[in-house]
């Protein structure tokens, strides 16, 4: 049984998820693959350039009150990026980068905690090599993922995550099963446990 | 304790949520204030002429997957209506019309069976007095409902909705907090009984 988890790091629903489905996964038996991909090219193709949260007020207003109330609910902090949203293209050419691993998943989870509970500026080379540290990664793998290769392989990821039918995150795929946003997390592992 | 569910008879998540929520608000010891209210003039200050599951094809391929899904959670029939969405205009007028209790949400969940189980023209007034009377309303709810001032009224309570922030149905709110969707029923059950 195998769920994707594909995530957006600037994406604050992506960050709560990103911090609950490791434990949730391994509790349900399911393996997951971590997938990151670019919102930026998938907004842009529906003619947005920026988030649909900045877009439109009322619901990027719903959104930071919405996530406020998940985050106490699962006990993890959230403070709102200045600005928002971050440019998370280099963090995620690194998560491309990185073999599926525990590294890989501690060297996401340490972004995310940057930018939405620390403040940082994860499109900082810094914050990143911090990141990959903390994870017991080198700190080459910033300079790595910024190979043409490694390049051209997140933007095929997110080309196909649109192929795919992806137009958020978090998204989650079981086969060619799609669930979208952190509160499809729970539907993502039941289907997999019953139909992976 | 009580919250306002806001609701839209074109919205397919709405038809969820009317067909779930009495039995779950009865459990939670929590009253119901049913207002209908327009998507249409708070998708059209959005820059939208239709529903945005028609201008985004992602996100209507992706709709209707999910509500078939929870379709079969809950053992709803969900059709598409042809077209989609469908004019709610008079139906809402109607809903405005009645005065809260049992007819008002009988004659709501007759109108999206209607539309959803047996793919009827909810703009049909032949078929909104069929939902009334199949509620014990007399047929005269539907001419009624077209007075100047019930018009009035139901065009307060979609202005009303958007100044407090509402942007999309179901909307559930209790007091000033708002919950935005049908998978959020739940939760606004669990704040109403809370903090309500």
């Amino acid at each position: 049984m195998q769920i994707e988890f594909c995530f957006e790091f600037a994406s604050t629903y992506s960050y709560l998820s990103a911090m609950r489905l490791p434990a949730q996964a391994e509790a349900s038996g399911v393996a997951v693959q971590w997938r990151p991909f670019l919102l930026g090219p998938i907004f842009s193709a529906q003619g947005w350039d920026t988030s649909p949260f900045n877009i439109y007020a009322a619901k990027g207003n719903y959104m930071w009150r919405d996530v406020a109330r998940r985050e106490n609910r699962f006990g993890l902090a959230i403070h709102r990026p200045d600005p928002f949203p971050q440019n998370g293209l280099l963090a995620a050419r690194i998560a491309q980068l990185l073999p599926q691993g525990p590294e890989n998943v501690t060297f996401c989870q340490n972004v995310y905690l940057a930018q939405f509970a620390e403040k940082q500026d994860i499109s900082d080379p810094d914050v990143l090599t911090a990141c990959a540290l903390g994870a017991g990664l080198p700190a080459e793998v910033v300079d790595q993922a910024q190979s043409d290769e490694n390049k051209h392989a997140l933007r095929l990821n997110t080309e196909e995550a649109a192929k795919r039918g992806l137009f958020g995150a978090p998204s989650f795929t079981v086969g060619s099963e799609l669930f979208w946003g952190d509160d499809r997390l729970e539907d993502a592992l039941d289907w997999a446990v019953k139909h992976g």
